[in-house]
């Protein structure tokens, strides 16, 4: 199976260098209008898109998610918000008396349809030769990010993504392996994978990598991404925004 | 802004109706392929996609989401599953003593992960011809859901995708308009929608429709969607997955 479509999915790898050209206002329209076209639960678009076009703003968000300068420096810069809000203010203003408060089931459907939003706008930005480069950590710090983005109750940030064309090094880099289709997929029922597979889903996964030692890479891993102090205030964070939600 | 991507994301909608023609191997093979080469946090592929082939199990599934029959219909049914299980399970494995339990900040970055894996999907598909349509529903009814998926805890459930070749009556239809830019968007904050506001963003997007009426529209929507049992449910069921990964 080719086409051109699959072989730009294909292709794709995030990238995070800039080049200074900037991305067109079309350009920007078309990144966006994928993004609503996008499939969306009971067409309702659960999400709202902040478009972050204040340097000093993306400055604070490159701080607030981790210290990752480049952030400042994408052309583009979009954060993709779960929005639990918009509709049942409609709701409100259309005469009903009191809509229930969002749930947690309300939030979730949410988070999915602004990524699969996001997505769209991803593949639309590669089709204009415009890298894009997913920012997770937009969900630390919940008490900041909701002060700078005045965030109120029942909208929480789902994903960010930044913009921009690569540079040369960007281009010729190479995209990570990704696992063999038996370690992701299981027919009908869940099933761990033992410990035999793990190892050698990894160690498939890692043949490109000089000197790839599944005990090793697993252990630095570990300690540089589950167990860092980043991934543990994504979850105080995302905590922060559930109890919104979970009254 | 024109190229065969973007017009392809913009032309895609949702297929609930399918020809009796299979999903081929080789077919199956590419949707799955452009899932995995999907944006993934770092790297990780933090879902795990189960492949519904047994008629008895999809049937189940089309019970489980809303009472569905044409879940059953589909001829590929993939459920993409946030899995906060494999990598603890590798840490472990490589000999990490005791990893810290995955909390709700990793479930929401698996939860992403698992549904810009999925739209991936979507589009892959749609360059081949076959249509689908995403089910939010599988995030009901976790008890039995867990039961028929055999899903351990630290899974859960974040979309389902149904796929197949549209009828000419789905071909046809139209897709329904989405919200304009300004509905959506905004720029470097986050602000509310004013009542006046809303009601044009409504109206616009409802243009096309026979008498379509603000106050009429929302007060019926609300009732069959948000204050739907189903749509109490989904929350319920939401907060049992969600216990999983609070304390």
């Amino acid at each position: 199976m080719d086409n051109e479509i699959l072989w730009a999915l294909h292709a794709r790898k995030s990238v995070r260098v800039f080049t200074d050209e900037p991305v067109t206002a079309e350009e920007r329209a078309a990144i966006l209008e994928a993004a609503f076209q996008a499939p969306t639960a009971g067409n309702q678009q659960l999400y709202t898109i902040l478009d972050i076009t204040d340097p000093a703003q993306k400055e604070r968000l490159a701080d607030l998610c981790d210290h990752q300068p480049f952030i400042a420096k994408s052309k583009l810069c979009l954060v993709f918000l779960a929005d639990c809000r918009r509709w049942p203010r409609a709701y409100r203003a259309a005469g009903v008396e009191a809509p229930r408060k969002a749930g947690p089931g309300d939030l979730l459907l949410a988070v999915a349809d602004a990524c699969i939003a996001a997505q769209n706008a991803v593949t639309a930005a590669e089709s204009l030769g415009i890298g894009s480069c997913y920012i997770g950590d937009v969900l630390e710090n919940a008490e900041a990010m909701r002060e700078t983005l005045a965030l109120p109750p029942q909208v929480v940030p789902a994903c960010m993504l930044v913009f921009g064309r690569p540079t040369e090094q960007q281009k010729t880099r190479q995209k990570p392996v990704r696992f063999r289709e038996e370690a992701v997929v299981c027919e009908n029922t869940y099933r761990d994978r033992t410990e035999e597979e793990l190892r050698e889903d990894f160690n498939l996964r890692g043949a490109g990598v000089p000197e790839f030692q599944f005990d090793r890479y697993l252990q630095a891993f570990c300690k540089r991404k589950y167990d860092s102090d980043f991934s543990r205030e994504m979850s105080r964070s995302a905590a922060v925004y559930l109890q919104d939600f979970c009254e």
